[in-house]
């Protein structure tokens, strides 16, 4: 095996789930091995610690009149649960069939030791880097970086920088390099509608008050139009509406077509907001989603009750402009205003992440689609995601620096699943992708 | 303690909990207690086995030319956890303020055994009862009546009689002699929402495909219009109108004005049909409750999931002359037609009972209306009620007879939930009532 594969599987067989104190020791020690490595490269390091998991920093020496690059990536991973749908174990890493099967091996540890690597070779081959690096890899991004944005703000100078390259987002599909240029925002709540004082006997009752559950349907219904358009007022007010060369782009990208979205998902069929294809709506328009509810009896058969209380679980997936806080306010009138008689309704507001956009075209987004292309030769397709990265946000607020989102995850990486794996050709991709990639930003 | 509490409280103290078959031994030893009792009055007894809990049977002499009159009541008792917010144990019957406290004092050992009881005064008193009397005592009651239907048709004609009369039922306030004329059927389903072939991320694909809760949400809105009334096409085609004088009684019957419904109930307002009083909705017309909703996300916080499927637990109150297989026909029309796009619906019928209605001022009515009058000094008033018992049906279909439904429970009496209770007064009522009944019944 050569070197690269050897760190590789060094890294992947340390179990660093943040998520379970038990692996606090070996989250630690994950820590001081990456620590070693980059030290080994002549990097300057710094383990930092925070009220949980250190932040792991390393940078060459900078000098003034060369642009800084800030590597983000996250050195712990997953829980790996249920074990017994593993082929093989999650800390013990193996390739068979082309790919590297082990618990972080897209998810984020391929992804990122890939620029680790591609870091080594090019000061191997030339001695020197041609930009000024830091690396920054946390690791709590996994239990949802509790302490990364107090680090930002502390190491706000330290850190400054001019962009910042993030693998840890998704490919369209297998050799097609992918640069993602926005994401969408979130914003979660919950609401409880109560009515009577406990439950009560849908016989001797029913008819005469209102059904908490009944009301949540109806609550809930209220939402969306028939059509599947967001029913709350003033909802798309701020939504910038996509750009013609965007869809015509869109419509050229492998792997995201209405069939694929069909396919993939395995639903009936599809549903949206008229007027837009699978992926705009997935990617560039915003959404007011059910993630849970529940209300009543949960059991096997019947049970005559009539619930005291029901609640509802929503998400908001946002786009630029809205603004979450805009948005709760509107989400907060309208659940409020729709209450439907002989309940109450309490609104409690969720976390939320703003909506992040970025222009794939500016002098970075440029030097990220050369890099890509003489990384994979192939044409980079330029996309933004679904899901919410709330960290590029706060770069942006804290940094003041883009992000270039350049994801190696294929869509059946099974991340934060079972037999989660890494092609091989993505791994040696990741690191002439690093290579080409501070070389092109160094213009 | 006189003779009939020492025998309530001998009868209270057996635990013949008929769910649990650990109790097994209980409910037989309550039976053979029972059985004892009867024969002591010098009725004929029979213990007839079922597959589960035995069948009481006792009767007097029967003679030509005199009514028959059947009496039902279940010896069986509800669990009584949670245990420790009993104020005194269960099966350990105390008076206090006036009151029995004891599992079953009730619902229904409470009761019936006043029933026994009149009958043994009537004994005493005149060495003979007005009446051919049949005493029917099940021990399944509180699991379904699982085997009764089955033991009436066997028994078809030794069981024969011109009216049945059960005190399972309740008052509408103390001291107000109550009888019931009327009791609402009952049609249970379940409907399962499917759309993505197993849980999404809702950020990946939340917006190109429909959300199950969601669908659930606007499939069960569907079925009520917004002033309450149900929406389901066809639904009260057959539902028999109130009849003026009903409407009029039932404004005078106290404890049931919109009034006590709010405090009762303790919900914010009362909402239902318009145009009808909540004791009009509750007692006489037809209902389209939600009994549960779940699907998605349970826990605390908030998961980011778009749920492969939801489910719906509806159950729908029936009056006269709703027929439970015409509704289910609707019903399933009504959820496959309203479906949401992007999802699929599975319906699955449950259990039903058919409504019954008689007449209050029957030849049987006014008797029981008299015996009530006698046994309580009061007028007593005329009701319906919204629970369903489905056994007065099956008397009907298989016995031929009406039942009279002379109800002794207060609202207060907490059966099937900890610190159950029988006022004193109401016991004593009992036994008055049995022998004013089994009089006046003999005209």
């Amino acid at each position: 095996m050569t070197q690269p594969f050897e760190d590789l599987f060094a890294f992947l067989r340390f179990p660093s789930v943040s998520t379970d104190s038990r692996h606090a020791d070996d989250v630690r020690a994950c820590a001081d091995w990456l620590l070693a490595k980059l030290a080994d490269l002549g990097l300057a390091t710094e383990l930092h610690e925070t009220p949980k998991h250190p932040v792991v920093v390393a940078r060459n020496t900078h000098l003034p009149d060369r642009r800084t690059v800030l590597i983000y990536g996250h050195y712990d991973v997953q829980p790996v649960d249920p074990l017994h749908l593993w082929t093989s174990d999650p800390f013990q890493p193996e390739i068979r069939d082309g790919r590297i099967w082990a618990r972080g091996a897209t998810d984020n540890k391929g992804q990122m030791l890939a620029h680790v690597l591609g870091v080594e070779q090019t000061l191997r081959e030339n001695g020197e880097l041609p930009v000024n690096l830091i690396f920054l890899f946390e690791g709590e991004e996994e239990i949802g970086s509790p302490n990364l944005a107090a680090f930002l703000h502390q190491q706000r100078d330290a850190l400054r920088c001019d962009v910042v390259a993030v693998s840890d987002t998704g490919m369209v599909a297998p050799g097609v390099p992918t640069l993602g240029y926005g994401l969408r925002g979130i914003l979660c709540c919950d609401a409880i509608l109560r009515g009577p004082k406990c439950d009560l006997h849908s016989g001797l009752f029913g008819g005469a008050v209102a059904n908490p559950a009944a009301a949540a349907a109806r609550l809930l219904a209220s939402l969306h139009f028939t059509d599947g358009r967001v029913a709350i007022d003033g909802f798309y007010n701020s939504v910038r509406p996509l750009e013609d060369w965007e869809r015509q782009m869109w419509s050229e990208v492998p792997g995201v077509s209405d069939a694929d979205f069909l396919q993939v998902t395995g639903s009936p069929s599809l549903f949206g907001e008229p007027g837009y294809s699978s992926a705009e709506r997935v990617w560039a328009r915003p959404t007011a989603e059910v993630n849970g509810i529940g209300g009543g009896y949960q059991g096997e058969g019947s049970k005559t009750v009539l619930p005291a209380e029901a609640f509802i679980k929503l998400s908001f997936r946002l786009v630029p402009d809205q603004s979450p806080l805009d948005i709760m306010q509107q989400v907060t009138r309208h659940l409020v205003s729709h209450c439907p008689p002989g309940v109450t309704v309490e609104v409690r507001p969720g976390h939320d992440g703003k909506p992040y956009l970025t222009d794939p075209n500016s002098k970075f987004g440029l030097a990220a689609q050369a890099a890509l292309r003489t990384a994979f030769h192939a044409e980079p397709v330029l996309i933004r995601e679904g899901g919410s990265v709330p960290i590029v946000q706060t770069f942006r607020e804290i940094l003041g620096a883009d992000t270039l989102l350049l994801g190696l995850a294929l869509a059946d990486a099974q991340i934060h699943a079972p037999n989660e794996n890494f092609p091989v050709e993505n791994f040696e991709a990741g690191i002439r992708l690093n290579q080409a990639l501070l070389n092109e930003l160094a213009r």
